[in-house]
């Protein structure tokens, strides 16, 4: 199994900060913290991705597509797909990429 | 985006219930909710899984290796790793699979 411990924080765009919770080749677990007044710029990228919202309230944009959640609630970027969000309440995402992104560990 | 509401709560072996948050053919959130005394009985899937501890504190054995986890830890079992899980506080998970378990849906 994969369960290594957390890598060091990472400062981020959008008054954020996200470290690595464990990753394989097929599946990477990251943990996003964002500030008051933050925001995940809008990207793309060809893994899937899931996202759980441990905390905080979001807006999300999704290929144009906007949704708020909030703690307990998730969503599924399919690859590729243009995805964004703005921070409503200070709070913290769970990503769960396939496979992993290895952009992150380079 | 994929960002349904969940489905219903369905009662499973090992004092424990889950629901499906959302899926796409890519990816599914599964939600289980385990109660004292409670255990994920060993089995393996070719899908990858990452396992996101939302509260309460388990063992886990994959492929013969154990290891607890609490709030905030996650884990990955390999595509057609043997795992389960035995129950040491009451809590629940987030399970995270791609490709989503089509033997979730049937």
């Amino acid at each position: 199994m994969s369960s290594a411990n957390p890598t060091d924080w990472l400062e981020v765009e959008g008054k954020a900060r996200r470290r690595i919770l464990t990753h394989t080749p097929d599946m990477m677990v990251v943990e996003v913290e964002f500030s008051e007044g933050g925001w995940g710029p809008q990207h793309s990228h060809p893994h899937v991705q899931a996202t759980y919202v441990r905390s905080g309230r979001f807006e999300f944009d999704v290929e144009g597509e906007k949704k708020q959640v909030g703690a307990g609630d998730s969503l599924i970027m399919p690859p590729n797909a243009k995805h964004g969000c703005t921070v409503l309440e200070a709070g913290t995402l769970i990503d769960v990429f396939s496979p992993a992104r290895e952009d992150f560990l380079a």
